[in-house]
């Protein structure tokens, strides 16, 4: 088992990753204090549930904990006000009270829906993660927590750290294929923004990752988490530096703004986004291997790295302008300079974004 | 004009209390900070608005902030996840950004959502009230803001401390007297749980209260949101000390839950609840001014002090329980053993609670 802490004063708390912590949960949470005479809810989707809710729901009764548990659709859709209120309607049947705790079981969807539930319920109990996809490596640290308007994603939220995240591995093997690829874009993302060796070690190890190797997966979210974790703990309310965690989602969210439903996973969007990113780099000097090594481990990865044809540059310009609010010409953009290595720069032309988006679309893919 | 300080660390902030602030809040607004160049968002209820929304949004306007305004319908139904999304809404329309403030002009209805809203939208945004009900002395200290559910009230909620605190003595010329009323109980509340001088205070001027002399008014409000502040100032989340804020609310909340829709307001119920303390208190052995002092400056301030023959007891006592969780047998409660002094009693004799309430039919009233 790998153990990480991520670092934030009196609201620090521990990331266990390992094969069977599911099994083991009700140890780690007698071992954080978590009340046996309160009632818990553990928070699920429709398609994590089937797999996992009975056994951790069954192995925390039998330790004496008094787990009540809720299953919401799978899905972006969840993450909405109406789901909220059902769900506190829940914890109200229940009788959870101020000593209570709300587990996340499953992806991000789940973590960022169960956590504002933890944040909102009472003004605020105690909130578990325990994360079922590799994105939610991802979600799992700096305490973003959410849920979605009808006008704009994550848009009513809170930071709310929770006591403590157990990443079991073995859950990570029912993930669809596609969810897996599209988790890998933000491992990746977090190599280059940070850490060479790490990217290095992606290039090489990226069947394995594909295989969903145990050790491999564990060694990759265990340096995800630590990259963020170095990064939120340095800035956890959202300035400056936390701003590089957005390599690639710039050009990313535009992409997810203007394609048809489903089209493109959030993880796949980045993933074009971050060829972007890297050929801007290239603009401003950055040796020629930053953009080949993005391109390469991404695709090695599985993950889309050449802008589908039938999109629009200039609805994707567009999106990009409303999204963020720049001024005519310019543009702030996450910027790699080396591999493992970014800069923020606040004065992109918005001539070379435009010509760089079109450019994605003849990238060799 | 007054000021005081709620002193809560790097959350701290002032209170404002004075006539005419409502036509300076261009200046307050300056001083503390708030951005001219992201929009703000005025919250008020159909109530308040036609006497000044307007006048509000104009002098802002003036001074070269950008305000925009929404308008709930006035009562306590507004505090609900739906209206929260539509607030939402209009904060996104309006091109609300991360340095943007939300600005609750109204009672503490309009500052509980208001607050709740900049609470959530972005994960949190600045907060300012302009309180336009005695009652909102008491909800604009201690930052705690909430929407209802529709099986619990409050249940939905954030901490989130204001920047500032414009109280304008004006605004409550308009306030029905009936909520004059119901105000003057928490003011009184905060001055026999700390501060027998005050209590005195009350008893001489509460004529003066009750015809909304302005320099009574400020001072009052002055001193009921000092006591508050103190509390909270050493116990932020809801602890030990701040449990003395309760003194009444065991019995009112009671007979909220018990009474017809709109017969008691939360202030009258309190009334009648501190009155049941005081009795309680006797049975501790506090000497009977206690009792009498209560009784006398309540009924001074045109607050019911008797409870309506037809309320069930039994019923009364049931809230109680299923409300506090009490054990069987006993049951908390705040007790006032001397004039501007109580102590928490845990084990009370739920008979004792049961011929007091019975008593309270009792009282002459
Ligand atoms: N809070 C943050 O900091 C943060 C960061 C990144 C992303 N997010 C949020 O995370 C969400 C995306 O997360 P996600 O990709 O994990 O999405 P998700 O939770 O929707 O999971 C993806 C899909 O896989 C299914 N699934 C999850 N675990 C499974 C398992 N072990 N076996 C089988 N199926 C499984 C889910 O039901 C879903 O259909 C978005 O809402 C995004 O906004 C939040
Ligand atoms: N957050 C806290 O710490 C805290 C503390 C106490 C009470 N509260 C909350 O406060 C609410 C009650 O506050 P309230 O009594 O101020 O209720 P309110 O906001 O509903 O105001 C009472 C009535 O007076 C009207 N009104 C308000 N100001 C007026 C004015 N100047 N002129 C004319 N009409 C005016 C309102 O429209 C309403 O009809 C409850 O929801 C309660 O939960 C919160
Ligand atoms: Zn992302
Ligand atoms: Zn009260």
């Amino acid at each position: 088992m790998r153990e990480l802490t991520v670092d934030l004063g009196e609201r620090s708390y521990p990331i266990y990753i390992g094969e069977g912590l599911l099994q083991e949960a009700p140890s780690f949470f007698e071992k954080h204090g978590i009340s046996k005479k309160s009632p818990l809810l553990i928070i699920s989707d429709d398609k994590v549930a089937p797999h996992y809710l009975e056994p951790l729901a069954n192995a925390l009764s039998a330790a004496g904990f008094q787990p009540s548990t809720a299953i919401v659709s799978s899905g972006e859709s969840s993450k909405s006000l109406a789901v909220l209120e059902d769900l506190v309607t829940h914890a109200l049947k229940a009788g959870l009270d101020r000593k209570s705790a709300i587990v996340a079981l499953g992806g991000g969807v789940v973590g960022d829906l169960a956590g504002f539930v933890a944040a909102s319920y009472m003004r605020g109990v105690k909130f578990i993660q325990i994360p079922t996809t590799i994105l939610a490596h991802d979600s799992s640290v700096g305490g973003k927590v959410a849920v979605n308007h009808p006008l704009a994603k994550n848009i009513i939220g809170a930071f709310h750290q929770p006591e403590m995240v157990l990443y079991d591995l073995n859950t990570l093997q029912t993930l669809p294929p596609r969810d897996v690829r599209a988790g890998l874009s933000e491992v990746v993302k977090h190599g280059f923004i940070w850490d060479d060796a790490f990217v290095q070690w992606c290039d090489e190890n990226s069947e394995r990752l594909l295989a969903l190797d145990p050790e491999a997966l564990g060694y990759a979210l265990y340096k995800g988490c630590s990259v963020k974790a170095a990064v939120v703990s340095k800035d956890e309310r959202e300035n400056d530096l936390r701003a590089i965690l957005n390599l690639g989602h710039t050009i990313g969210h535009a992409l997810e703004a203007v394609a048809g439903y489903g089209e493109l996973l959030h993880g796949e969007a980045i993933s074009i986004g971050m060829i972007g990113s890297a050929k801007l780099g290239l603009r401003y000097g950055a040796p020629e291997d930053v953009y080949t090594t993005t391109k390469r481990v991404l695709a090695k990865c599985g993950l889309p790295v050449k802008l589908p044809e039938h999109f629009d540059v200039d609805a994707i310009m567009e999106a990009m302008m409303h999204d963020k609010k720049f001024s005519e010409s310019t543009m702030i953009f996450v910027v790699p300079t080396a591999i493992g290595e970014v800069e923020i720069k606040k004065d992109v032309p918005a001539s070379w974004v435009r010509e760089i988006v079109e450019e994605l679309k003849q990238e060799a893919g």
